[in-house]
């Protein structure tokens, strides 16, 4: 048995990785994003590729509190010598929820192309996909945010930086015509949100729609450090995730009390 | 109750990111490993400490199959719709064997140099650590290594770009003192491995050695993309886990056979 | 807030779950799968289904070397001081490809009776929903194993004690149907397997089919312990977890090699 | 290459399990908790050898609201379709804080028999143990609980188990005298809390202390299927994780804002 494999491999003085030299060709000449970009390219990025991979990891890395970064405090609790199994637990969450979309719109971007033909402009396509998804009862993906309304402010440094870089190609365009057409429909402005136009944006770069969901939780992997910092840095009675449960612990309403003459 | 963070917060039209409006002053502008800079010092880095930190990251982001990654592809093969799953079933074993020695070596330098001082020479550090260690029967952390021997190439590369960008101090010094003596006492060389380089030169970027592991775990994270990629590429049948468990199912030896009588 | 729960609270001198009294119902006079049914129906199985359910659970425990249980052991051989980790990493494949099938032949049993009505014949459904699938080209859940061919024996233990116990119902009667009848179809015997069968049963037992998956993932907890229980017997050396990377490492093919001249 | 384990392997009509058939033996005879006992013993326990381990593993099964599953509950929330994921985010924080006693009081006594020789009292290892640890600034493990005090319910129960049982050996004797020794020292009530209990009579059962913290784990897994269960019952909105998530983000004390102007 061979297990074959283009990722890397160690020699006694040499560790190879995609094909380049780690240590002459990678280390100190490459960010830490241009390693999830080796990974699903096989190829170093280009400078600009490299740029905008990494604005669209950071874009997504860190959004202060939420039930990933804070199932990360609750574990780092009762396991602070296993910072690993905190984060663990905090990418656990990134499901088809709140990452999910990502995939989705990419997918649902290149199904309307390879059915409809990638020579159709990006108004007719819109018109195309929204047309089929309202058909099929279908929800749209990558649109909608709590708190971001109307406008998600990371949609639009995305594209600028996407428009600047060269990377604001077919998908984005239709993205943001499907936007155009989708608010008109509904008759007012739903919010195109980061993680649809990362959808896009990385379609326009030619990444595989199946790979997309693993820079979103390598991204949040490194967003997380942050808050395994705080919780070290407070210390424990202070920690946010004692206090949470704290709380928890004295707002709790057991509600099958009554039910003990079962 | 209120949550005190530092680390980020959402508002309508703007995202907090200690003390940065992510839109304006990161995205596009950082890099994703300065994410992590961002959240174990509250402040954005200069370019020579970017430059150090990436090429830290990228140092032990990859190592192509570990047991960690081999994880990662057994946990894809099963919830192949669950990515998040599989990223940390290879994150959950970067516990005390492997990668512990990044903070263990922080850690002894640090408390060496509170105990004797930090204006000791590095020589002198290494004398009274080793024969602390020896005292008391301690193993030295950032030691040894399976494949690079009598050194990690690794090593080399990062306190030579350590020297480059001033990030080669008293921890960097000492820790090499400490392996050319340690050499000397063993009589033969034994490799100061990357992880234990790692130690020294976080250290001397005055990281404190509690948030080192966090750093090491998201890198890894950045890691898995690749291990993924692939299994998403090969396809589920040629898929290196598949073919890997095929192999332990045929190779199998159930030595508790003969006790079925019991 | 109030966090409104049926599940449980502590107070001083005594533990509330599920309406009981942890220590003076419980303990002692019910078993560890008992703890699972309550969680799913907040009320004490009679001995019927304590004693179906046990040995559901027993079923699915344990099958020696799978991805999930090899998972946990490579998990273990970077942190051993980490038990929970190495558990949490067998789980985290148990997705769509090992375990699913369970939910969805619940749901493909409730959504033909629910559409064609309850009272039909067990054969008339299952002609019914294997009409209807092969029509919408949709796979039969709950079917084939690669090892126990035709039959899987635990599926005959199931329904035999499924039958004595008195949870043989339509369901159980209309998953056997569609075997048979799919057998008639294909022309050749396709295995019932243990999954599909418990999928039966639990529906049989008035379990709602979206709480079956976190059952099996629960017995699976316990049957990691197992492979834990032996890593730590072996050694690490001699532990399977290390064999199998020292195999891999030398087995490896790097086959991106070549392409160190890009 | 051959990997050896004594836990299971699958035969085309036979599933091999620790030397037991798993249809004819163990499925409809033996409760899920046994299979633990298998793991770590490799035969079937005695009736009161189960009848002891599910006591205890009943007893810290589950615990209402904890770190852990509120976790699990979170991490629902953003990935319903991966309730694996859930388990394992809730299974993750069993670390040092919460479980590591139940093992290091079993290493405790092991370590104090050994030494001083198990033939002494258990007042008298009572006493050397208390003082060792004393002179080593140790601290006491087993002992204190936020709630249940001055004494824990399960810890009465267990004993009183353990005793009807035949379990009640040297291990407990010598915890209950330690408990005894330092309420004395202390001049005030300390709890002997149900970790601690469970480490003496798992002890006194004859299990390693090293496999004791899976046993933990594997208990809480079935635990968390009520968390599970709740958060599907209640739905999306209703449900505890997203009230949590939405009281946090309503008291989020942003403390960096003012260092916009860095």
């Amino acid at each position: 048995m061979e297990f074959k494999t283009n990722v890397g491999m160690s020699e006694t003085d040499k560790i190879n990785v995609h094909g380049y030299d780690l240590v002459e060709d990678l280390m100190g000449s490459i960010t830490l994003a241009d390693m999830a970009f080796l990974g699903a390219k096989h190829r170093k990025p280009t400078e600009a590729e490299s740029k905008m991979l990494n604005a669209v990891m950071v874009a997504i890395c860190e959004h202060g509190f939420t039930p990933s970064s804070i199932s990360t405090r609750l574990t780092y609790l009762g396991a602070p010598e296993a910072v690993q199994a905190a984060v663990a637990a905090g990418l656990l969450g990134a499901g088809t929820v709140y990452l999910g979309a990502m995939e989705q719109v990419a997918e649902m971007l290149k199904d309307g192309m390879d059915k409809h033909g990638a020579d159709k402009s990006a108004a007719e396509l819109a018109t195309l996909i929204l047309d089929e998804r309202a058909e099929k009862g279908l929800q749209l993906p990558g649109f909608g945010h709590p708190i971001h309304r109307p406008v998600d402010p990371r949609t639009v440094k995305l594209f600028e930086i996407a428009k600047e870089l060269g990377f604001y190609k077919k998908n984005s365009e239709t993205i943001n015509e499907i936007s155009k057409q989708f608010n008109e429909r509904k008759g007012k402005p739903i919010t195109l949100n980061a993680v649809g136009a990362i959808g896009a944006v990385l379609a326009d770069m030619d990444f595989d729609h199946r790979v997309m969901k693993s820079f979103a939780v390598a991204s949040r992997a490194v967003g997380l450090v942050a808050h395994i910092v705080e919780e070290i840095e407070s210390g424990r009675k202070e920690s946010v995730g004692q206090q949470l449960f704290d709380y928890v612990e004295e707002h709790t309403d057991y509600t099958a009390k009554s039910a003990a003459a079962k």
